[in-house]
C-alpha cells in the first residue's frame, strides 16, 4: 500500500464507524473477483456505508486522494465489473439493505441498493405484488440496475431499465442527484434514469432506487416442451412470439444443459432441447393463449409438452433453470465459467444458435447453450481450465466468433451481463462513432476518471 | 439578415439542389410558430434535406458560420420547441418521409424522420401490424422521438422512448452515429437511445429511426363511461388500474370538453365527465377483463357505460377524442391555446385533478380538463386572449400552480409535451442538482451550443 492510500484509509476510519472500514486480507480477497473467469485484483480497502451521507463522504475522500471507487453488491457479475484492477476503495453496499417504502397504490417501491431481488419479493408478497426482473443469481438491485440486468421475465415485463423511476446517485464530485421522479412518464429534461442504468458504476454510486412493481397475476401457468433438435425448439419460440402470444418467460435449455439440470437439481426431465415457458394473465385469456401455443409447438415437432399449474412444481421448474450456471460450476470443479451473451433480432436467432452449436461441438469443451430466447438473447456456457493457455485462447476465440456473428446481424455483444472488462474490446466495433459520444459523457460527468476506472468506456 | 447568414445561405444553395433552400417570407413564417400560444420568431433560412448526407452538410455549414440549427417536423409542438428565437437554419424534414424497411418478423420498422404516424400505420396495416404511440396530432415520428411523445395508448404500450431501438443522428460536429441496435435488449455501452429520445433537437438531428411495432390485437373493444363528477371518473380509472386490468387506453374528458367534442365532431355523447377506454387482447381474456371493469365502474357511480365493438364506431370515438384540441381552437377564434401537462403518481391523480378543477372554475377562462389518466397525466386546455396581458398572466400563474402541485408530490412538469421554452423555468426546481448534470451533457455533446439553442437546458 502506498502513502496516498494509507492516508485516505486513515481519513475514512476517522469519518466512519468501527467496522465500516476494512483492510483485512480476507475481506479484500472476497471483493477481488466475481463469478466469472476474469482475473482477480485486490482493492486497497473495503468500506461499508450505511447511508447516502456515508457514500458522499467516501467519494469526496477518494477524490481528494485520487483513488478509484468501485461499487460492490453481491459479486455475481460475469464480466469483471466489480474487480478493482487499479486498486482503490471498494464500496460494499451490504449494510444498505433496507426496503424503505412500498407505495402499494402506485405500484412503486423505494429500496437501498444492497437489497436483493429475493429479499424484495419476500416483502412484496404480502401486498400481492412482485418485482419481475430475474437474472438467475440473487443479485442486489443496485448491481442489477448498474448492469441493466434482465433474465427470464424480460420478454413480458422489460429489463431493469424499464423498471427504474428514479435513482438517488452520488456523482464523482460528491453531489447527490435524483435521475427521475415518481410519475409513470415524463418528457422533462434529459433521460438520466436511462443513462445511469447500465452505467456500471462509471458515472456515480446508486444510493436509492425507486422501482416499478407489479400485481401478482390472477393466473400463472408454466410449461416444458421438449424437441428433437435445438433448431426446432428455437423455431417454436420464434413462431409463438410472431403469433403474438404474450409469453411471460421463454427459456431454451439444450440437451447437455438438461443433463446438468437433472444431475444438480435431482429432476427427471427429458434430456432433450427444451423450452421452459410461462404465461401470466386472467384465467380465460390464458386458456386461449395456451391452446394456441400448444398447437404451434406441436407443428414445430414438440415431442412432449408438460404443464405445471401448482405453485410447488412451478417453483421447482424455475429453480432448476436458475441453478443451471451453478450446476455447471459444481459439475466441473477446478474449472472457471465463461458465458457468451449476445442478443439478436428474433429473425436471426435460429441461425445464431445453430452457428454457436456447430462451433461449440467442434471446440470439444464442456458446455451448453441456454437462453432467454424470447428476447433473442442466448448464452453459451463454457467450462474452462484457466491453467491451459490454449484452452483459454480457444474459448476467447469462440466468444469472439459468436459476438461477430451477432454484430454483423444488428445484434449486441451483451444482452444482459454488461461490458465490464470482458466486452470492452467489442465496444468500438459495436458502437462505431457513438463510442466517442459515450466517452465524452464519461469525461463530462467523471472528469478525473475515478469511478470504476477502465470499465465500460 | 446579417453578412454571416447571407454567406452561409449562399453556401447551402451551392451545396444543395434548387428548391432545397428557401428564404421566402411565407416559408419562413410557416416555421416561425407551433400550435401553442408561444410567440413567433423567424428563421433566417429554411432547408429541406433529402438524405442523411444533406443533413450532415447543413450542420457542418451551420457550425462553420456559428448559426443555430432547428429541426422541424410538422410544427405540432406545444411548448415552442421549433421556434427559432435566435434565428438560424430551420431544417424541415418533410422531404425525408420514406418508410425504408418493414422487418415484419422482427416487429421493427426503419423510417425517415419526416414520416407521420398515420402514414406509418397505413403502411403497417398491410402486414397486420400497427405503431401504437398516439399523441393526437398527426406528428412526424422524428418530432415524436425528439419530445418523447406519448398519448392515449402509453398506459399499455409505453411512450416513444420505449419504441426506439436505434436512431441515426447527425451530431453537432457532423458525425453520423447510431444510438442503438436491432436487438430487443442490450447492456452494451451507455444508453444513447434513451438520452437522445426527448433531447428536443439539442443533441443532434435524427435522420433515421428504427421503431418497435406490434401485431394488431385479435380483439379490440372500446367503451365510454359517464360519471356524475370528475372525481368519481378519476377514482374509477384508478381503481381499474389498481385491480390490474390491462387497459390499452384510459382517457378522461370533462363536461366542458364533452360539449366541445359534440359541437365539433357532431356526436351526441352525454355531456358529463367521461372515461374513454379501450381493451386489447384475445377474445376470451377481454371478455373477463371487461366484466371486471364494468363492475368497478358501476361501484364508482358510472351512470352509463356504452361499448363499441365495430371498427367504425371505435374510429369515430377516438377521432372525436383526438379532435378535442382542434375543437377548442375552432370554438374560440382569435384565442390561443395554453395546455398544462403534469403527470403524477397515480395515487395523487384524483387530488391533482380536483385541485385543477377548483382553480379553473375560479379563473373563469374558457377551457376544460382532459387527460391520459391511465398514466397519471392530464391537461387543462385554456383558451386565452394573447392581447390581454392580465389574462395571459392569470393563465401563466394557473399553469405554475398546477406544476408546483405536481412537483411537490413526486410528479413532473411535463408528461409528454416536452420542455421547449414553456417548461424551462421549472427545470431547476424539478431536477435540482441533476439539472447541472444535464447541462454538462449538453456542453460535452454540443460545445458551441448551436443545436436548437436555449431549448430544454
Amino acid at each position: 500500500m502506498n502513502t496516498v492510500s494509507a492516508e485516505a484509509i486513515g481519513e475514512l476510519q476517522s469519518m466512519l464507524k468501527e467496522g465500516q472500514v476494512s483492510v483485512n486480507q480476507t475481506e479484500r480477497e472476497q471483493r477481488s473477483r466475481d463469478e466469472s473467469y476474469h482475473k482477480e485484483s485486490l482493492p486497497d480497502v473495503v468500506v461499508f456505508p450505511e447511508s447516502t451521507e456515508d457514500v458522499q463522504k467516501i467519494i469526496i475522500t477518494a477524490r481528494r486522494h485520487k483513488m478509484p471507487v468501485i461499487p460492490f453488491g453481491r459479486g455475481t457479475s460475469l464480466e469483471g465489473h466489480v474487480i478493482p484492477y487499479n486498486g482503490g476503495i471498494t464500496v460494499d453496499f451490504s449494510k444498505m439493505d433496507k426496503v424503505l417504502e412500498v407505495r402499494e397504490k402506485d405500484f412503486l417501491v423505494r429500496v437501498q441498493p444492497g437489497v436483493t431481488r429475493s429479499q424484495l419479493n419476500k416483502v412484496l408478497k404480502k401486498y400481492g405484488l412482485f418485482f419481475p426482473v430475474d437474472p438467475g443469481a440473487d443479485a442486489t438491485l443496485g448491481g442489477m440496475a448498474a448492469t441493466n440486468a434482465s433474465g427470464t421475465t424480460s420478454v413480458r415485463y422489460g429489463v431493469m431499465r424499464d423498471q427504474v423511476r428514479d435513482l438517488e446517485v452520488v456523482t464523482a464530485d460528491g453531489t447527490i442527484i435524483h435521475t427521475g421522479n415518481l410519475a409513470a412518464k415524463s418528457s422533462s429534461g434529459y433521460h438520466l434514469n436511462g443513462l445511469f442504468v447500465g452505467s456500471e458504476g462509471t458515472l456515480g454510486c446508486f444510493t436509492e432506487l425507486t422501482l416499478k412493481v407489479y400485481g401478482i397475476p390472477e393466473a400463472i401457468l408454466a410449461a416444458r416442451a421438449s424437441f428433437p433438435t435445438i433448431t426446432s425448439a428455437v423455431e417454436a419460440i420464434v413462431s409463438i412470439l410472431q403469433a403474438g402470444i404474450p409469453i411471460a418467460r421463454g427459456e431454451l435449455v439444450d440437451e447437455a444443459s438438461m443433463k446438468q439440470v437433472n444431475l444438480f437439481s435431482g429432476t427427471g426431465y427429458a434430456e432433450k432441447p427444451t423450452l421452459f415457458l410461462e404465461f401470466h394473465g386472467n384465467g380465460a385469456g390464458l386458456k386461449q393463449d395456451v391452446e394456441f401455443m400448444k398447437a404451434i409447438a406441436e407443428e414445430c415437432q414438440a415431442e412432449q409438452i408438460d404443464f405445471e399449474t401448482d405453485n410447488a412444481s412451478r417453483t421447482q421448474l424455475w429453480e432448476a433453470r436458475h441453478n443451471l450456471a451453478y450446476a455447471y460450476i459444481h459439475g466441473y470443479p477446478g474449472k472457471k465459467m465463461m458465458v457468451t451473451d449476445v442478443c439478436l433480432p428474433i429473425s436471426e436467432l435460429a441461425g445464431a444458435v445453430e452457428h454457436s452449436k456447430v462451433h461449440l461441438d467442434a471446440l470439444g469443451l464442456a458446455g451448453g447453450i441456454v437462453g432467454h430466447v424470447g428476447d433473442g438473447n442466448f448464452h453459451v456456457l463454457l467450462m474452462i481450465n484457466m491453467d491451459d493457455p490454449l484452452e483459454v485462447q480457444q474459448a476467447e476465440e469462440f466468444n469472439e466468433r459468436i459476438v461477430m456473428y451477432a454484430l454483423e446481424r444488428g445484434g449486441t455483444c451483451t444482452g444482459e451481463h454488461g461490458v465490464g472488462i470482458g466486452k470492452q474490446k467489442y465496444q468500438e466495433k459495436e458502437h462505431g462513432a457513438a463510442y466517442e459520444v459515450m466517452k465524452k459523457i464519461k469525461r463530462a460527468i467523471d472528469p478525473e476518471g475515478l469511478l470504476n476506472p477502465n470499465k465500460l468506456v
